[in-house]
């Protein structure tokens, strides 16, 4: 597309000049002009005359509005007169809309009237631009009046965008179907809307100073999309720019820091109870197989290796340098950590910006981009990586080795990480602790994460993002190889902004994260519960290639409770076809059900299990396998378990991997057979029809934004 | 309100004469006339001319629409015009009209063009009543439009309702704020919309055989309601009377079946691996110390116990009859029974209705209702009842006593809960199959647990209801005094029902049990899981006295998440006054957050659990706690857990008796905590700050439901 970017520049450059941060409506106008953003025609009158003879050549009826750089809510001041069907009322119009605004503001400098074409007909919609705080530029899209205003049926891009990723958008709000016409509506020039959207993120994207843009009511006919009011304002200041150092200085960081050949802990201590004898205790313990220098200058050996009175002192290279030492101490340890060349800076103490001290968090930030060192931290239980057996951190080692890495911003949900992954034997590459965020953030530890092989699937828990923009990069280029899973916490807390504009309130919204972390391939999940679920079970599971679900139970009453449950989670339960319809009924007695959910009915033997199962796993039109297990005397939980593991590790090596969950329902032995699935490669759970669900739910959110379930 | 019945009998007499079940618009309107349901000004017109002197009688502009019983829809046939706004106007639309709707349907009887004052302005929105296959005659409100027809923004109440209900539902769709004049509109007349609704409540109520009204629009304004379009349908053939008994007849079988001095097994056995094996050993191995008479043909003595060939044999009186025999020989075995005076059979077996027996299932319940027995099942896994030790079931004796009582229609998901019961050390009242429901149901159960000083709390899993207004009855009443907790099975998979107007086609969601269970106080649970925790945590909580919750972490991180679930369970986080604000600010560090959540910081010593916690309890103000613990070496998780246990029970010796849930984020020892928590009355969980909060805001549900918290 064509734009005229001169020309925006001379209105806001004009603008500028004169103080202001609000364009009027002839400026906004000339704006969109320039972008291709179709307006109704309009003229400017000076006089009730000059009004009546615009109107006059426009096509009655008209819209008269008041323009003044003063008058900002226009309706508000009495500044808009609507459906003016012939010039006498025209003329009468202008008198009343200039009184209007004088009453109301008699300082405000009154350009004139704006008299412009009235449309409407069709849908309304608003389609704008703000800076999101997060997130830089973002647009937004939504049926107009109570739709958006009121049940707040919104979407949110990050601005530019694709004419591909505009389309998506108008198929993302609840009402989505009214602009395709339900209930004999008409339906809506939908290139002509993501047209325009896509022109208004080119808009915002090119000028960031275009704190908003609002253009409300956008009328959405068959025969295209015209924006009939458009508000545009200014940025009081300029956006900061950020930098951020390349994938390959990143990379460069990361591997020294996640694979070092040597670890210094400065405040290395051999006294119990003492964080520095914690983190020595546990890089021994976690069979750390690098050099470990210890560092006190107050003792010659701890826990039998040589000590050291600084880093500076210590004989060879040091990649990392774990510090267990109180916040008034680091600044001078950092700066030798520095000059002897370390890679990363673990910073483990706490006592900086999270205690209202940001000052010595700026300084050791600064000591440290000086020296190139990396910062984790500070205020963190620091971090392990188990494929190094590397367990820098005051809590105990962890030795499941897998696919997960996982990493949080708050100590508290990382210790819940560390229980949960032990009490349920979760496979772990790494966990992290981010804590303040100083300077290593979530867009370092994914780039490191996605050439990481030993990382199957990422999980993060956030409360804030640094960068969003810098994030979503990293995520897009991630979830195409491997799930990233994100906690987000605070959804609820961000309340309204202030705001100059419909768009502005809107996007003051936790929305904003959900439709943006969506657009990256994202699997949000819910809770701190989903979120560690969704970890342990996702890099068990095959990506499926499609999108049939089968449910297989013994339990008629779990089958309808697991339907629910896919439906909830976005799942499509398979239309069996006849002849394997038939082949199902085959194994399964007269009064089961066949079709979907297929009920086997209670108390059959394992053999009816097994064939209907090896049925779904081989039949080639079969995606993924939910389970429902009713525990009987005939087919007890264990003998269930050891023989799904069996038929789908036999359908495996025949090449049918497919993702499978298990729900079991059943008196205690069932929390046994679930461990045993879970070992074998089966998400499987007790007592619950949602979580096997829920897991597969989230790995077919991801296969889907990772563009793997499109052939 | 006077409402003239016999006005609307003769008009649905009439047509019932004619044969017809749609009544046409000036029947619509005879029978809103007699209910005092506001519709415009109306005449109906014969010709062209009269047309045009009706409407210059009823004022310009006006409506025409084709009157014929033979035409329902009526736009569509293009007999509908609207806005004109002259006589000529009006002559040329009669003729359009006319010709338009013979065109539709050649051989339809036309009565003439009904001429109708053009009501508009306002909001637009849609009263109805339609009977619900479960519930029976309900009512539907919602914006009309787009908001009812694509975003489905509609409530539902059961029909008739008082006015207070009927205000309710003005408030309880999602665009609520609309009505109350959000953004600008014009503010309705709420009181008069609500009568409207009340008026259509009491209609359907009246005329069981209306099946369908729809009032749609219904223009809403300042001024008043009024309702544009009426559509009325006979229903086909009179709804069944259902027939109850009453309320003492059911208590008396009841508290024979639950408290029964004798129980006899009818196909008891000594073999293991049978069903009747099972049965006698759980019955005597649970405890249970009524008489046990072991029923079979061929065995003397069975377990130690004098059998008998038949129970017509057996020499005392038999309160219960246990049936573990085969399908075909339940009919005899039952008529015996019946003649033994039995006040319950317990009918295990399979085989009737859910294996297309439908036929054996009548023959059973015939013969019961002939001897007054009451059947449980068939095809269940059997009750326990633990007050009695009475373990009747075909499973492993169930021994935590407590204050729940479970139910469930599937075996399935018995055995979920029995398994889940038994891992988490529920304490229950009674676990009940109710499998097939041929005779008792949710609503004999809940008619027993309400005057059962052993229940404190029932929880129901189900995937109908036989009369949806009975339990509905039920409920209501049980509420008062303990909570109901219901999981709704096959919530999405009711799909649409053909029907013949708006309302009709609204009302076939799972909506209307939404919205119906909640009008009788039930707090429903989302899944499975959800209901086992509701039901494991409520029975322990003291009913809270007020909405104040407030949050005291040791962890940030859990802080706001615990925030994030109050918002989403519909708790309200206390604005902390500036007195205890400074009372809390005493016992945390000063770079701790006051405010709430209170945030003490992670690495506190137990004190500052302590204090803090005990200062929630004492100050009257607070109304419930939500912990969040941070494992850390000063104060581990058995610490804290015998610290809060500990202060707790203090505070309620003082009389500060409140529900505190606690998450403790840490590694595996946080379970044997939580464990210790809600041995002492704490609902505690472990890697999760959803499940806390989850069954707190259930808590609250059913405390307001029950009118606890206007105080």
């Amino acid at each position: 597309m064509a734009y005229d970017r001169a020309a925006v520049r001379e209105v806001l450059d004009k603008a500028r000049a004169e103080g202001r941060t609000a364009l009027t409506a002839p400026e906004g106008r000339r704006i969109c002009d320039a972008y291709g953003i179709t307006t109704p025609g309009e003229g400017l009158a000076a006089s009730a005359e000059e009004a009546a003879a615009v109107a006059e050549e426009l096509g009655l009826p008209v819209v008269l509005k008041i323009v003044s750089p003063d008058i900002l809510h226009k309706t508000e001041a009495g500044g808009v007169l609507v459906g003016l069907r012939d010039p006498a009322a025209v003329r009468a119009g202008y008198d009343q809309v200039m009184a209007a605004a004088r009453a109301h503001n008699p300082e405000a400098a009154i350009d004139g009237v704006q008299v412009q074409a009235m449309v409407g007909g069709g849908h309304e919609v608003i389609i704008g631009a703000v800076t999101d705080p997060t997130f830089g530029k973002i647009v937004a899209f939504g049926l107009g009046g109570v739709l958006v205003e009121v049940i707040r049926d919104v979407t949110f891009r990050l601005a530019p965008l694709t004419g591909e990723d505009a389309m998506g958008m108008l198929d993302d709000i609840r009402a989505a179907e009214v602009l395709r016409g339900a209930r004999g509506a008409e339906p809506a020039d939908r290139r002509a809307l993501a047209d325009m959207i896509e022109r208004v993120g080119a808009l915002a994207g090119d000028f960031p100073e275009l704190a908003e843009v609002d253009l409300n009511p956008v009328f959405a006919t068959a025969a295209g999309a015209v924006a009939a009011d458009v508000r545009m304002l200014l940025a009081d200041r300029p956006e900061p720019e950020r930098v951020r150092p390349s994938r390959e200085e990143i990379l460069a960081s990361m591997n020294r820091i996640f694979r070092p050949r040597s670890v210094a802990v400065i405040g290395a201590s051999g006294e119990t109870g003492k964080i520095g004898n914690s983190v020595m205790r546990n890089l021994i313990d976690g069979g750390y197989r690098g050099h470990i220098y210890p560092v006190n200058p107050k003792a010659p050996e701890i826990l039998g290796l040589p000590a050291y009175p600084s880093v500076a002192e210590v004989p060879g290279e040091v990649d990392v340098a774990v510090f267990a030492i109180p916040a008034k101490l680091v600044p001078a340890a950092l700066e030798q950590a520095g000059r002897k060349g370390v890679a990363g800076a673990i910073m483990i103490p706490s006592g900086f910006a999270e205690t209202g001290n940001a000052e010595g968090q700026r300084e050791i930030v600064e000591i440290a981009r000086r020296h190139g060192v990396r910062v984790l931290g500070p205020n963190i239980y620091g971090y392990y990586y188990t494929p190094e057996n590397l367990c820098a951190t005051f809590c105990t080692p962890y030795d499941v080795k897998g696919g997960v890495a996982l990493t949080s911003q708050s100590g508290g949900i990382g210790m819940a990480i560390l229980g949960f992954s032990r009490a349920t034997r979760t496979g772990v590459s790494a966990i992290v602790g981010v804590g303040n965020k100083a300077d290593i953030d979530e867009d370092d530890l994914l780039t490191f994460f996605e050439q990481d092989d030993d990382t199957r699937c990422v999980a993060m828990h956030l409360e804030d993002l640094k960068d969003g923009r810098g994030f979503v990069e990293a995520a897009r280029r991630v979830v195409r190889s491997k799930p990233v899973i994100v906690l987000k916490a605070g959804r609820t807390a961000m309340g309204a902004r202030a705001a100059g504009s419909h768009t502005g309130a809107l996007a003051g919204d936790d929305k904003v994260y959900d439709d943006i972390l969506r657009q990256a391939g994202v699997v949000r999940a819910p809770g701190l519960n989903d979120m560690l679920e969704y970890a342990r079970a996702l890099p068990l599971m095959p990506t499926p290639a499609g999108e049939n679900v089968v449910i297989i139970t013994g339990a008629g009453g779990s089958g309808v409770l697991l339907s629910d449950a896919c439906v909830d989670n976005g799942l499509s339960l398979m239309e069996i076809p006849p002849d394997l319809d038939e082949a199902f009924r085959a194994y399964i007695p007269p009064f089961g059900a066949a079709g979907n959910p297929i009920d086997i009915t209670g108390g059959e033997p394992p053999s009816t299990y097994e064939n209907t199962i090896r049925l779904g796993l081989s039949d080639p039109r079969v995606h993924a396998l939910v389970l429902g297990y009713w525990h009987t005397i005939v087919t007890p939980p264990m003998v269930f378990a050891e023989l799904v593991a069996r038929v789908v590790a036999e359908e495996r090596a025949k090449g049918n991997d497919k993702p499978v969950v298990a729900s079991l329902a059943g008196d205690t032995e069932v929390e046994d057979a679930c461990a045993h699935l879970f070992d074998h490669g089966v998400a499987a759970y007790p007592y619950t029809t949602e979580k096997p669900v829920a897991v597969l739910g989230a790995k077919y959110r991801w296969a889907r934004a990772a563009g793997l379930l499109r052939g």
